[in-house]
């Protein structure tokens, strides 16, 4: 596919992906609510992913991925994806900022209130089959057809190099970091953050964390192989999906220390927890680890970081949450 | 009263200040989201001091003060304040921090979740009197009897010159700033960073915001006087007093270049877009300069900050701001 890059990522790429972002935004807090610690019964610091400016992490991998595309092949470049959440309208916000022509190929079903994000954003908005693999299928048609320049959500060497750019920041904003707690839905936001951890400071522990009814990863670990969920479902919505990524289940088996799944119930507890107690309106997918912390799998400490990947959630559910 | 400093402030104390803050806690962060940006039609920017430790900005001057007596009296030093919110919440932390000790005078109806965090952190708590007037009456007497220091939470030249901090932050974290819009409550806030914005940068514009409904200073730039209300009510709930502060009055006549109102029901709607859309969990004194955007009465804008003060909301305020 034009622009995909599947070559091996080096450490390299994240430093090189770090200086491409600085441009654009500074780094995301790193926050330590005492409220919240209180009712951990322990300290934890939060990497607010949330507070960029698209509202998801996501954003780190479209910027790095879109500029340096227009770094090698110049700003009349048309770039194209397919997403229903987070990636479409970082990439959106991402193209706009760069002066690139984006479109985005959203599922029929997605909620409005994105398509008139993405639009407002000046992307070219397609509504085209009833779930995100039809999307996926049809934007690889448009890119062939058209010549446009593929921005892959998670299995690109550039994405995964701009996601690992949120472990060089906490290195440097908490140099005494023992262990890191990130979400894994596709594997992009995990892979870029265990592998420049572990390369840089390999005595960091890294947990992943997936829900119950979403976790492919997980079970491809017991299974000793990448494994199809015959179903998946979650209120987590960003990293529900089937299958896992070919390109990335090698680096989530050699850098990932454990992976743990956490219920439904837990994950509405730790979005209320964080709205009140952690002062951050954050999406299903980004209290993972908290609910993991919840649920006593792995524990709270000052040398802990939970990485609260995105804010992006529906006020009917956010709402939901608070009442439970 | 033992420990207080009522002398003039100056821009070296704000330095200071800094230095000794900045041993504590990085600076909160400036945050600007697409989404809330798109709901207002021009972007703005978001300082987050609810993302503080003690969950506002109250944090900076109570590190300050109580670091600085420690200073020049040594760490065998007893605390005192009176304080039903976010003042006592910040004294109890930074004392506990630099391992002094704490009494926190609050009135007796103070919503028992605050008192158990102010315990919580191994602060005396001492439940006296109906009203913060009465609290404070009261925390001067046990003052003066036992020889505490007290920690007055905005009429203190290191006090003041704590929260001056949040314009160097926004110095430096967006040099082209040119409109900056504070809550006003009992006035330490925005002292602070209107002395200190219009000292090293005289061009920016420093609108201070108040609820209708509790509106001393604005009340008396129209007397021309210092004045009293004959009440005061607001959702705002940390900036509710009914009379200005001589010791400051001066500085916000002097440096303040507006002074705006703003209803009950924008502030509803403040607390909701900024948590939907926003990201944030924001207490109404918080979303003062948002809800002055929502009436019109000043312009979003990407060279405007606003000043988010905190985000200690009680979780029924917060569902009824959402349903609202």
């Amino acid at each position: 596919m034009l622009g995909r890059d599947m070559q091996p990522v080096q450490i390299s790429d994240m430093l090189e992906a770090e200086k491409r972002i600085r441009k654009v935004f500074p780094a995301s807090p790193l926050v330590s609510i005492e409220s919240l610690n209180q009712q951990l019964g322990a300290p934890v610091y939060l990497k607010a992913e949330s507070l960029l400016p698209s509202g998801a992490y996501k954003y780190r991998g479209a910027v790095n991925k879109i500029t340096a595309l227009v770094e090698q092949y110049g700003k009349d470049i048309r770039i194209i994806t397919a997403s229903s959440g987070n990636h479409g309208m970082a990439c959106a916000l991402a193209a706009r900022n760069l002066g690139v022509a984006a479109s985005v190929v959203v599922p029929v079903p997605t909620p409005q209130i994105k398509k008139d994000c993405i639009r407002a954003l000046g992307a070219t908005l397609l509504e085209i089959g009833a779930t995100y693999d039809e999307s996926f299928t049809a934007a690889c048609q448009v890119a062939e057809e058209q010549r446009l320049f593929y921005v892959h959500p998670v299995s690109d060497r550039y994405t995964v190099a701009g996601q690992g750019t949120i472990a060089l920041e906490i290195l440097d904003q908490h140099p005494d970091i023992k262990r890191v707690v990130v979400p894994i839905g596709g594997g992009g936001l995990i892979t870029g953050v265990a592998y420049t951890l572990k390369t840089l400071k390999p005595s960091v522990e890294v947990v992943g964390v997936m829900p119950e009814g979403s976790a492919v990863y997980a079970e491809s670990r017991k299974a000793g192989k990448l494994i199809t969920l015959e179903r998946c479902a979650s209120m987590a919505d960003a990293v529900v999906r089937k299958t896992g990524e070919e390109y990335l289940y090698p680096y989530i088996e050699k850098y990932v220390d454990q992976i743990l799944t956490v219920s439904e119930d837990s994950l509405k507890q730790a979005v209320k927890l964080a709205c009140i107690y952690g002062k951050l309106t954050l999406e299903g997918a980004a209290v993972l680890p908290l609910a993991a912390i919840l649920e006593g799998k792995t524990q709270p400490g000052s040398d802990t970081v939970l990485i609260c990947s995105g804010g992006n959630i529906d006020q009917k559910v956010l709402l939901d949450c608070l009442n439970a």
